[in-house]
C-alpha cells in the first residue's frame, strides 16, 4: 500500500497545489496542543477535491477518456470533476439538482463542466446520470466510495506528514467516507504511529453509529451546518474506516461554528463548515490532544459569503 | 539607505513572523497581471503594524524602555504596541477612545496594553496621551509618521523583494502614509527599476491631493468603508513620499468592497477592506499592469466578521 500511496502522489502532483500547512500560536493556547493545518481550502478549485477527481480521471484508459466522466453533485466535486477534466482535455457532465444554487452551477460550468439539471432527489440525479451513461458511454465518478478518488485523497494527509513526520493524530471530517479513508490510509502507512481520527457533526452521526453497528448506517435528518458531510459511507471506503480509523467525535452545530469562528478570526483564512469539525471536535476534548502533535485536515473554502452561520 | 533597510530587517525579525506571498491563478485571470500578494494580514497581531511598532520599541534606549510607551489608536496600532511591548517586557498605555468598540478594546488588554479611556476627539486623546507622558515619562509612538516605524513597515516590502527581486511594480494602501513611504524605500534601494504605486480611497484622497498641491491635506469626510486609511500624512512620510512614490490611484467604494469579496472568494484568506485597496486599483486601470509583475502588499486581516460590507 505504501507504494501505491506514494506512485499516487507523483502522478497528480503536477495537477494540483501543493497546499501549505499553517499554525497559530493563539489556536495552539487556546487548543492546548500543537495543531498543523492542512490548508485544502487553498487548492485548486478551493477543495481537496481536487486531488481525488484528478487521480480518478488520470487512472482510466484512453478509450474511457474519450468517452468523458459524468457524476452528480452540487457541491465540491462538481467542481472538481469539471476542472480535472478540462486540464485532460475530455468531458466533463455534471448532473445538478434544480434546487443548486446559480452560484455553484455558473462555478461548474465556469470549469468546463456541461450540466444537466434534475429533479432534486437523489433517483432522479441517479436516473439522468444513468440516462448520460448510457447514451455516451462517460465513466460515472463517485465522489467517495472509489478507490482511485480515496487514493487521490490520501496525498494531503501525505503531504502533511511529509511536512511534519512526527504527527501523533491527524483528524479529518467525515462526509461520505472519502477525505477520511485516504488520510487513514495515508497515516496508517506513511505515518510513525500516527493515528486517525474522525469529526462528525452529531446531527449527521451515520459514521459514528456504523463503527458501533458494524453496518453503513443512515441519517434521519442532515440539515447540519456542516454542508459537506450530509452524505453517508460506501462499501469502498467502510472497511478501510473499520480498519483504520481509531475513534469518531461528535460535534453539535454550535461547536462547529464558534471553531469556523476561531479559525477565520485568528488564522484570517476562509474555510467551510465543514472544515472547521475536526477542530471543534479537538476544542470539544481537549484532554485527549494537550501536549500532542495533531494534524488537521482543512478540507475546504467554497462557502457563500452572503450565508455565514455567524 | 540600502544598509539601513537591511539592518532593521534583521533587527527585527526574531520578533515578527515573515509572511507568505499567495498567487491565484483566477486572480491573474481577472485582472491580466502577475499578482504576489504579500499577505500581512497573517502578522503577528494580524496586520503589518507590527513590524513598524516592534522597530520603533527596539530602537528606545534602555533608559526610555524603562519609563514605557504611549500612543493612541483605536485600531491595529494599539495592538501592535501592545504586543510589541509585552514581548520586550515594558509598559505600553494606550489612550482609546470610549467609541472604541469593546471587540478592540479587548483584544489590546489581551496583549497586555494598559487602556486609558478618552472622549472621542483627536484633541482629547492626545490630552490623555500628554498626561500620560508628563506623569510616566513614557514615550509616544506615532503610528505612520515616525522614521523608525516607516523603517520597520519597510521590511514587508523588502521581504517581498527577496521572494522576487524583478518585481516591476510594488502596490501598497494609503493611509497615515507610513506604509507606502517604507514600501517606498525598499522598492527604491532593495528592488531593481521597481516603482511604488499607492492605492487610496476616493472618499480620503487626502495623499492623492497632496502630491498635487505640494503640502499636507486633510479629508472633509472620512466615512469609507476601508477604516485604516482615514488619516492624514505626516511631515515625516511626505517627504518619503513626494520623492519615491510614482503614483496614487483612486478607487471609491463600491470598488474596494468587490475587490475586497474577489479576495476572499477566490484566495480563501481574510483581508481588511483596507487591504484590497490597492488590488481595486489594479482592477480599475487593468491597461497599466497587464503582463507586468506586481507586488501587493495586504495590509491587514482584521474585521469584524458580524459587520461584513458584503
Amino acid at each position: 500500500m505504501k507504494e501505491t500511496l506514494l506512485a499516487t502522489a507523483s502522478k497528480i502532483k503536477p495537477y494540483i497545489h501543493r497546499t501549505p500547512v499553517l499554525s497559530s500560536s493563539k489556536i495552539n493556547q487556546i487548543s492546548g496542543a500543537n495543531l498543523y493545518f492542512k490548508c485544502e481550502n487553498f487548492q485548486r478549485m478551493g477543495a481537496f477535491k481536487m486531488r481525488g477527481a484528478i487521480h480518478a480521471i488520470l487512472n482510466l484508459t484512453q478509450e474511457e477518456k474519450s468517452r468523458g466522466v459524468v457524476t452528480h453533485s452540487s457541491g465540491n466535486f462538481a467542481q472538481a470533476v469539471s476542472l480535472s477534466a478540462n486540464l485532460l482535455g475530455i468531458e466533463a457532465q455534471i448532473v445538478m439538482p434544480s434546487s443548486a444554487p446559480q452560484v455553484k452551477q455558473d462555478a461548474v460550468a465556469g470549469y468546463g463542466g456541461k450540466i444537466t439539471i434534475s429533479e432534486p432527489t437523489l433517483e432522479a440525479r441517479q436516473a439522468a446520470a444513468d440516462k448520460i451513461i448510457v447514451e455516451t458511454g462517460a465513466t460515472f465518478l463517485h465522489p467517495s466510495n472509489n478507490m482511485d478518488v480515496i487514493l487521490g485523497n490520501s496525498t494531503a494527509a501525505n503531504e502533511l506528514l511529509e511536512d511534519y513526520p512526527l504527527l501523533d493524530i491527524i483528524l479529518s471530517p467525515i462526509g461520505g467516507g472519502g477525505l477520511i479513508a485516504g488520510t487513514a490510509l495515508a497515516a496508517r502507512y506513511l505515518g510513525k504511529d500516527c493515528i486517525t481520527i474522525g469529526g462528525e457533526p452529531l446531527l449527521v452521526d451515520d459514521a459514528f453509529r456504523s463503527l458501533l453497528s458494524g453496518k453503513i448506517e443512515t441519517n434521519q435528518r442532515i440539515d447540519t451546518v456542516a454542508d459537506g458531510l450530509r452524505t453517508t459511507l460506501g462499501d469502498i471506503n467502510f472497511p478501510i474506516i473499520q480498519q483504520h480509523v481509531s475513534e469518531i467525535i461528535r460535534v453539535e452545530e454550535h461547536e462547529i461554528i464558534s471553531a469556523m469562528k476561531l479559525i477565520w478570526e485568528r488564522m484570517k483564512i476562509i474555510v467551510e463548515p465543514s472544515s472547521a469539525v475536526p477542530f471543534a471536535a479537538v476544542l470539544k476534548n481537549p484532554d485527549q490532544f494537550a501536549g500532542k502533535k495533531v494534524g488537521i485536515i482543512l478540507s475546504g473554502g467554497n462557502v457563500d459569503l452572503s450565508k455565514l452561520p455567524f
